[in-house]
């Protein structure tokens, strides 16, 4: 998300208006004018928040779909848990450490709890430039974080404890995705570099799939993965549950994407904002098709989980830069996402790397190629400060995760026990079964 | 919901510019101002109401995921149909009782049918103070009289007749209901004593739950509940879906808090919606996280159900008053309401009230917290008012309910027969079965 | 979706005020009345766009929850792959075939690729009367397009090739919808008839059924369904999951028909969008209620998937024509649509059309009694222009779609092998299967 200061419209009526004796007064025209303007960015700001909070729905059934049947209960309970934990980490701290640093820095600001939202005399006091509730704000950003944090339980799936999996989660939402964050988004050095990141292929996704190998790497393979000297495919137990996510991912990208605009109380706004939703959508459209066609020509099936990686590889590719590409182009991009995904998943479990949704795959290898996209399809885009933003978020997020891991590793243990791999870790860690009346086996 | 008449912006706006004769003629730019301030707030409702709407799939899901499989058609149609019924009989008759009586009233007025939509003219000619479609205003009501009623058919599933359940939901969505909204938000008498209840906390969510308690005391246990002097657990067929239906239900819950404030075209309304939206989500964080952390403390599992009935309290909790506290403190009452849902289920279970989706103690005992937590977080707010409140709003639902609960028994029956339950409800009921290629039982 | 230029309220605001001397400067009051309008539109169009896509997941979950297990991950596939295609090829050629023709038109338009998005000066020039963004235009157009294409898949479920089915789907949303698309609401020879269809029960639902006919009518009937004689039901394996995606259609349905009214920045369109909103809902509801209570009279069970099928034909019925009818009309409009599904679904299968999902009953009768209730419940509604829209809409898209069909059948089939169909399509067509853990059978 781009944040630059406006000198909006709505500065300059003001300014004429008050020339003016009959609207000096309050309340005058221009400030209702501020006051309309205020009221869209900001309803606009809460309505894209709330469609990137239904990712996490999506990416709780994605992940539940393409489990097994006995380690859906622990992946559900993950789910709704780390997007709990985000909010209240993001706000205790991680919202402050962001957005609370000086310009063009390293070390970013740190301090506790959220302050006030804006008053009415601040906003008319700035002429507009002020243009949107700052409440709204953390709204929209808080939601960010516990996508990140989504990631990682998809690649570290019916192996690791809950508990070890929560406290991580509680140190990468509070602490590791808020520093490289404020690098970019809070208008660190990063983003001083030229680094452009418009929605976050970088910031969220890759930062999620660094997070989630360094958890991989430590943790291993599930039993039997790689038994034998052979891959063995252990099946998604709900696909319609995959596809249902997969849609609500679709659905949650227009907020994710289209609100990282920041504004739309303008026809120019108005018209990036539109023209965001519709490359969005192309970019999935056109990596969904190219994997199925691909899978289709590779394993000669048209597989369906390939299909629905191909979409969200669309959407992490079009995330860094949806904007100043035309729909064609944008459709481009994502189809190279999704011809990437496919191989990229299958080179990953062959190198043994065990990632039961392909997360790594979807939000690492395909954020990287949405992060350097941007350097042909941005004019204003530079591959060395694409490529030095995918260097210094992959090393901040993957050393730290990596040591923190060992630290619980080391403390309390990250992988569950062999018996209770065995019997699902649904019984174990939860206590349930997620559809005890069903299963075979 | 609030429901004052607000001297806004527009109507000084509009007085200072008919004193500029070049302002007087039609259309002018205050007569502008208003129409946009209008589009904005009647934007506003439909998708607050729209969000709400969702929450109808939001109990289906969540319903049908903790029954048996045995029961789920039922269920599932039940959910369908109250909300059918529901928005019929709000048309019909339920709309014009709850807004159509006098101020400080105990009578409600009564009439049939919906009016007509405010003309232009009116609007302009009121400056404003008619800020908003009429029709947006009836969309936003008639589906929360829908989440009320969605609350009963949790607590009485798995045992009760279809079409007596459907008769039930005829008579509390046409009447008990809009009588006891009409005394808070229609203006009447509990409004006068300074009950306060922002999105309803106790005019929606006690008002089911005390429904649901009628019923249920009537109905009697499900067969083997608890047989033999003990209490047997009977899971949930499909916790994805349940899971999915508490995802649902949080999303919507934007709308149904967020909208509430019925007001967001200036800054000051636009800051009171952000912050409602961002306490929402930080109390069910909260409730989720509390809820979690106490199951397993106390029954050594990370238990899935009661941690989505934490976030579930969490929402009913800080929806009596979602705007005056700060995020910290929302996030305690969702942490509170949390703490009290997970010993409610075993108390009301150890009773031998069987509420198979924990309704009773969700939204009803929680419900009661959120009410007593705004004398302490609203510095308006009174004890005994919200006490008196509470004892009215149960009083008066529970009484009619169990009247009408009875007259129904005594008539047509409430409960199916013991093999028809035995053999599910699906079966009996509606000729279908849920999942026929599936069960093993 | 009607497209009227509108003389808005803008242009009269800036005429006057660019009389006054100070206002004449940009950006002017009038400017700044112009650019919060074309925001609010802009968002309004995106919001109901998004809504729309949304349907998409709906149908993939009604359709998935519809079939058997065995061939429910082709049906996921098929949903996932057309809504691709469709926004593909429409970007490609038939958003321009749509709406690139001359008023009052037989022969289409016919150009390449989207065009570039408004400019701000283009805006402000035109005084208002462009007042949102193309591109916002175009994602609200690509939705209904993938929702015509969405209708077919249902209906040639459980035997129909993948690819097959694909390369029709390329027809239709690139050439077959957007040439009837552009007769109606391009401006061509149907609107100038005066053929009235709000949202599209014709465009969209009836082109649907049309095209699902012939492909029905030209695949056959699944095995077994009527041999012996006799009428054999293949009951739905997931019935959760075609609840909610019942509840999703619903929920899209308020951006389909909200959207359609296609502005809402001032008071009059405002308050027709709340009419829309409302009587969406209230013919949806109408519809549920009537086809639960025929199907129990009838079958003497409350038949969730008649119920469910009654809702969408609620929706589909008042898709004509949502906004001139009061709410007690809409819900009659969906009572009668409620009505006629249930004996249209047992006709269609008596007469050995085999359609598993009942899509033609749905989209097709019902689209049709949606079409002929406009003469009735518009003022402006003409009978004979209605029957004249039918007749060309079912005449085009069912021919077109037939000799399309028939291809495809030459060249590479259409239908699976009898092994193939035995063993599920999903296992032959996609290499998986959907609840690999779980089925019986």
């Amino acid at each position: 998300m781009k944040r630059i200061t406006i000198l909006s419209l709505m500065t300059l009526v003001l300014a004429i208006l008050s020339a003016i004796p009959a609207f000096a007064e309050e309340p005058s025209v221009g400030d209702t004018l501020i006051n309309l303007a205020y009221s869209i960015d900001t309803f606009y700001f809460l309505i894209s928040g709330a469609l990137v909070m239904w990712m996490a729905a999506g990416f709780a059934m994605l992940e539940a779909g393409l489990v097994r049947s006995k380690n859906t209960v622990e992946i559900l309970t993950k789910n709704v848990a780390l997007y709990s934990i985000a909010c209240i980490m993001y706000m205790f701290v991680g919202y402050n450490i962001m957005y609370g640093g000086g310009p063009n820095g390293f070390i970013p600001g740190f301090s506790f709890w959220l302050g006030a939202d804006n008053t009415v005399d601040a906003v008319l006091k700035s002429g507009g430039d002020t243009y949107y509730s700052s409440m709204a704000d953390f709204f929209f950003q808080v939601v960010f974080v516990a996508t990140a944090m989504s990631i990682v339980s998809g690649a570290v799936a019916e192996r690791m404890k809950l508990w070890s999996f929560l406290i991580f989660a509680v140190v990468l939402t509070g602490f590791i995705y808020p520093v490289e964050g404020y690098w970019k988004w809070g208008g660190g050095f990063l983003d001083s570099l030229g680094f452009s990141d418009f929605a976050g292929s970088g910031v969220v996704h890759l930062c999620g799939a660094s997070a989630a190998l360094a958890g991989v790497l430590l943790l291993g393979a599930r039993k039997g993965k790689y038994e034998g000297g052979k891959v063995k495919a252990i099946p998604g137990s709900n696909l319609p549950l995959a596809t249902l996510g997969t849609f609500i991912l679709w659905l949650g990208w227009f907020g994710f994407n289209g609100g990282s605009e920041l504004m739309i109380s303008n026809i120019e706004e108005s018209n990036a904002v539109s023209m965001v939703f519709v490359n969005t959508n192309m970019a999935a459209a056109g990596g969904m098709v190219a994997a199925l066609i691909l899978s289709q020509l590779w394993f000669g099936k048209a597989d369906l989980t390939m299909a629905l990686n191909g979409a969200l590889a669309g959407l992490v590719a079009i995330t860094a830069e949806p904007l100043t590409p035309t729909p064609m182009v944008a459709t481009l991009v994502g189809v190279i996402g999704g011809l990437l995904v496919v191989p990229s998943i299958v080179l990953i479990d062959k190198a043994r790397i065990d990632d039961p949704v392909g997360a790594i795959s979807v939000h690492g290898v395909v954020g990287i190629w949405g992060l350097i996209a941007v350097a042909f399809t941005n004019p204003e885009g530079s591959l060395i400060a694409q490529l030095t933003g995918i260097g210094v978020i992959f090393a901040w997020v993957f050393g730290t995760s990596f040591i923190v891991w060992l630290i619980i590793k080391a403390v309390m243990g990250i992988r569950v026990s062999e018996e209770e791999e065995l019997e699902g870790v649904d019984i174990g860690e939860c206590g349930l079964e997620a559809y005890p009346e069903f299963t075979n086996k």
